[in-house]
């Protein structure tokens, strides 16, 4: 089902903005997906009881992220009657406190969601935003482990336990050449009429301990797949298959390669979504839908 | 059931060291129960057939875990017959490559235990090695989050989520009064002819990122539930319940006491354990014995 598209909040209704982290083990990805737990149906339905809606409200997301791909920084929007809004804000008063306007809100959404979402921040956002459409960035990352000495089982649902030791430095360099706007279509699944230009804004592997490796990756959108085929033509030049220059190779191709191993999903994590100042949200918005013009921008 | 101690290993035996990481979430603690799911049972269940004995090998630990403490530096040893780890490691040889001793054993290890615990290392210990009783300290981390904004749900089974803001400053304050050799029979289930003295070598609480609290606390040895009621004293020292010099005052009151809470099991890992140079293990063994002088000592 296609997400209708609303610019503005309609009369009488105001946009709130939603900071949530998950864990996307236990889900099928975030998009709504009839008789399936997903991290938007889990929401919605929170949101429906904690606002007292008559129905599960519209969510509009930065990153639709993938079965089993996690977030600490996912954002999003819905439109809600103000009523909604300001009946749900009033609470019994705690002596001595004053307690910032939504924390009604956000502490019975805190009791009503699993222990496997956690609302960041809720609040109305400020004019012209758009949770999708005025982003800026994404930034995702992306961990392997390559030591079995340095083995976390604490962290076995966002680490890729790699069998083979990984050399950043040549990993690095083949990143550095994915680095600007080029077309990433050998690294995504083609969607007809969706444009697979983006502008990949950073890509780098650092090391923060022995035995981990872990990538940082940023743009300004990213097409399906496309973090986890970069992810995973990486691996295959820090274990000595490939030479960095591949990637470019790669690149300059412009088609799916099949030599390409998309990584799994569970190492991947998106960690922050960038906007520009308030009175930019807007503007932005209306630069990025003329732009893309795709219907469906997915990020993972 | 006691465990029998074996100071040295037998004629034709052999002593390994094993390293290991586990999540304690799924296991009834680290010692074997019946029909529980233990950290010992699924690993002497996978050297039994790793090493091809007859029974499942006795293991001797650092630090005994309680149910839902996790560790990422836990120590083992058991005694083997030398021909069980020498045909072990008997291996189809790899083309141009030297593998380390016990990698081949490492290796069939890897893939017999769960995912949820990791072996880090395995070979043959030093001369006058214990891994209990020639430990200098171990060193725990417990991990509490206090503030929703940051909560992060992919460290759920490692984190306290707690409610109110914490005072580093007077948790360490308060920290820095326990430190030192002392009775902490305060802080201690009393165990029958046991001693709960020990000696406090650090703790301290500090901020990594923004909304998170980790404490580090070391000691020669712990007492059960030790760190724990140590933890939840400091917390509410942190939420300002309590002022920081009540530590000093249960401390020197030297009796359990109800208003201490025991902090939850699961933000506890054990991160380290302490061995003196290989030429001190069989002296600093000898005499951890004669001190403690206590059938068993648990750590947790």
């Amino acid at each position: 089902m296609p997400a209708r598209i609303t610019r503005t909040p309609d009369r009488g209704q105001i946009r709130l903005r939603l900071d949530v982290a998950y864990d996307g083990t236990d889900f099928h990805g975030w998009a709504c997906q009839p008789g399936l737990r997903t991290v938007q149906g889990e929401l919605t339905e929170a949101l429906r009881i904690a606002l007292r809606l008559a129905q599960p409200p519209e969510l509009t997301v930065a990153g639709r992220t993938d079965a089993g791909v996690h977030a600490r920084g996912q954002v999003a929007h819905l439109d809600v009657p103000a009523d909604a809004w300001n009946l749900g804000n009033i609470a019994r008063p705690v002596a001595g406190a004053t307690r910032p306007v939504g924390a009604a809100i956000a502490g019975r959404l805190a009791r009503l969601l699993p222990s496997d979402v956690r609302l960041h921040a809720i609040g109305i956002a400020p004019e012209g935003f758009d949770a999708r459409f005025s982003a800026l960035w994404r930034r995702y990352s992306y961990r392997v482990c390559d030591a079995a000495s340095a083995a976390d089982p604490l962290r076995r649902r966002d680490t890729l336990w790699y069998r083979r030791t990984l050399d950043a430095g040549s990993m690095n360099e083949a990143a550095a050449r994915c680095l600007g706007e080029h077309d990433f279509a050998a690294f995504c699944r083609r969607r007809p009429g969706a444009s697979t230009v983006r502008e990949l804004l950073g890509f780098d592997w650092h090391r923060p301990e022995p035995g981990l490796v872990v990538a940082t990756v940023a743009a300004d959108a990213f097409c399906h797949n496309m973090v986890r085929a970069l992810a995973g033509a990486c691996l295959a030049v820090g274990d000595g298959r490939r030479q960095p220059r591949w990637i470019a190779e790669l690149l300059a191709a412009g088609i799916r390669n099949p030599a390409v191993t998309v990584a799994p999903p569970h190492p991947l994590c998106l960690e922050q979504v960038g906007y520009p100042a308030d009175d930019q949200l807007a503007a932005r918005a209306a630069s990025t839908r003329r732009v893309r013009g795709c219907p469906a921008v997915r990020d993972s």
